[in-house]
């Protein structure tokens, strides 16, 4: 069997059990693990905090394209997604390494720009890059590995939803698969909306203040949406081991984009790579999350029993089921940045 | 100007530069940093230890060639040459992420075996794998990285070297850079030197204790040799402002590389991968550390002024001088694992 059969959670299922077979084995480290594999972010145990660590890859031409992402955006985004799994743990984001593999032809100027891009987003969020390392590639293969913190003892999990409790988005879904579509070639006449959705996809802002409040207020369950909504849902669901309900009107879009977008629900249910937290909690604490928050939150949904292996069921205003396809609209895979297994 | 007119070594450099400008606007992490960029790990102040962290990339046909390596050499090697790192300062490796970008035809048994590989080392080593990612890409390209801790209060450092010290060396050197000469068809008939050379290339064991015990011993300055013994010198006389000095024949090579590899020297001088140690001290702590480790420690130099842009200086026996390209002998750049820049 080859990889591309076993798809990509797949792979991480398997990386996952050769690894975790041998923990039992293991010495101090192993055992001072919180979260390993299957969560946003590593968590373990520190002397008087509970650490975090988290990684992610991208890719030229699988997950940016030269010719449109510019370099800045390029240094903004590739910390910004990692940074995201720090929030969707309701962490502190610390320390950076960054893992820098690419061609020799590449202009200097250019590492330059994507630096620049780096520390604009590193200053913005107090993160120190403290290292990393650099080395010859066909194609650029840019890793950034995020080292942080949690604020008090409680991280936000995917394994922590329960029946009754409703779901919640901060932010709105879609713009930046609205702007995949713009970069693919729909013509976007108002040069407002282009650079709304230019933000959205190249540089997102990864919501660290709105994860931490969330633990503050009590909520437990949380991911950060860059799979996309029903994948990432589907992340929570099968690891809290419950089932979901999304109604598909309360899903937050951008107006803009219901206006231009005539698949809008689909970029927002699948698109991925919005970087907003998808959370769960009981009405009070999402209430009292609403109030604190400084961006919209909307309450999309409820989780319910496990009853049905579609573990994530879209209704319309009317409880009608909107089938989709398992595993998102397979043709917004360009800019999908990877699967995480921790 | 492109990369390659810049060098590796450049563009850390210049990455360093760009990052560091802003590091007085930093915040706290900043204030913590002990040491960033520049040496084999990310050092900062923990509540109750120093924090190490370090990463680097193995990418196909540039660091290994899969027509050659075992996958589970590979698992070995990757989580190998970052420990390593950490081996450099000193530490205590505890967590690892694993960052794995590769193409959906590879065969999927070929991913356990590169995850047994590198649980074999983790556990010899009590690492646990606590996280990563997967990403879909054109070529394999590994990403580790790994997070420690100090032993004590004190770390190894590249900075530390003073006039006066003797430069000394765990193991032999050399071995690896002959296996790259094996696997590109140089004739080894002894099948057990044939083992020993592959074993040096594809699973070098990290010295973590060795690392550890000269802390102990009051040594203050080490590198592991990743990119050649002149050129991780040359890093550790650029970082401390001095010079060294190496007598050619002093450098522990093993017997049967010796007699198998006329060109052993430049083997043991320039072929890098070795991952052993190489430190500076006064001749007493030396003394100490050789009565210490549990492997080979030959002094193979010392320490000198810094008088010359020629900072590491090769004699002979009757001290002449022996004139060798900067940067090391550029044909073995297959199987050099990058740059690191922390």
């Amino acid at each position: 069997m080859i990889v591309s059969d076993l798809g990509e959670f797949g792979l991480i299922n398997l990386i996952h059990s050769n690894i975790t077979r041998y923990e039992n084995f293991g010495r101090t480290p192993w055992q001072e693990v919180i979260v390993g594999i299957g969560d946003d972010a590593a968590a373990w145990q520190g002397d008087n905090q509970i650490q975090l660590a988290t990684t992610d890859t991208l890719v030229q031409d699988i997950h940016f394209n030269l010719d449109v992402i510019h370099w800045e955006e390029l240094g903004w985004k590739a910390l910004a997604v990692n940074i995201s799994d720090i929030a969707a743990m309701g962490g502190i984001p610390k320390y950076a390494l960054l893992a820098l593999a690419l061609p020799g032809e590449l202009e200097v100027e250019n590492i330059s720009k994507f630096t620049n891009g780096m520390m604009d987003l590193a200053r913005k969020l107090g993160v120190a890059i403290v290292g990393g390392n650099v080395a010859t590639a066909q194609n650029v293969v840019i890793t950034v590995t995020i080292i942080g913190c949690s604020k008090g003892g409680v991280i936000l999990r995917r394994s922590t939803a329960s029946p009754g409790d409703q779901i919640a988005v901060t932010g709105y879904l879609g713009s930046s698969a609205a702007a995949l579509e713009m970069f693919k070639g729909k013509t976007i006449s108002d040069p407002k909306l282009h650079n709304v959705l230019r933000q959205a996809h190249f540089k997102p802002m990864p919501k660290i203040k709105e994860g931490q409040l969330l633990v503050k207020q009590g909520v437990k369950t949380a991911i950060d949406i860059s799979d996309g909504l029903i994948a990432d849902l589907d992340h929570i669901c099968e690891s809290s081991k419950v089932n979901a309900k999304i109604k598909v009107e309360q899903v937050p879009v951008r107006p803009v984009v219901i206006k231009n977008f005539p698949n809008y629900r689909e970029l927002a249910l699948s698109g991925g790579e919005d970087y907003e937290l998808l959370f769960t909690a009981d009405e009070v604490t999402i209430n009292r999350a609403k109030q604190t928050l400084n961006c919209p939150v909307t309450v999309i949904g409820d989780i319910i029993e496990e009853k049905s292996s579609t573990r994530v069921n879209v209704v319309d205003s009317t409880g009608n089921i909107i089938h989709y396809k398992k595993g998102g609209w397979e043709h917004f895979n360009y800019g999908v940045s990877g699967v995480k297994f921790a």
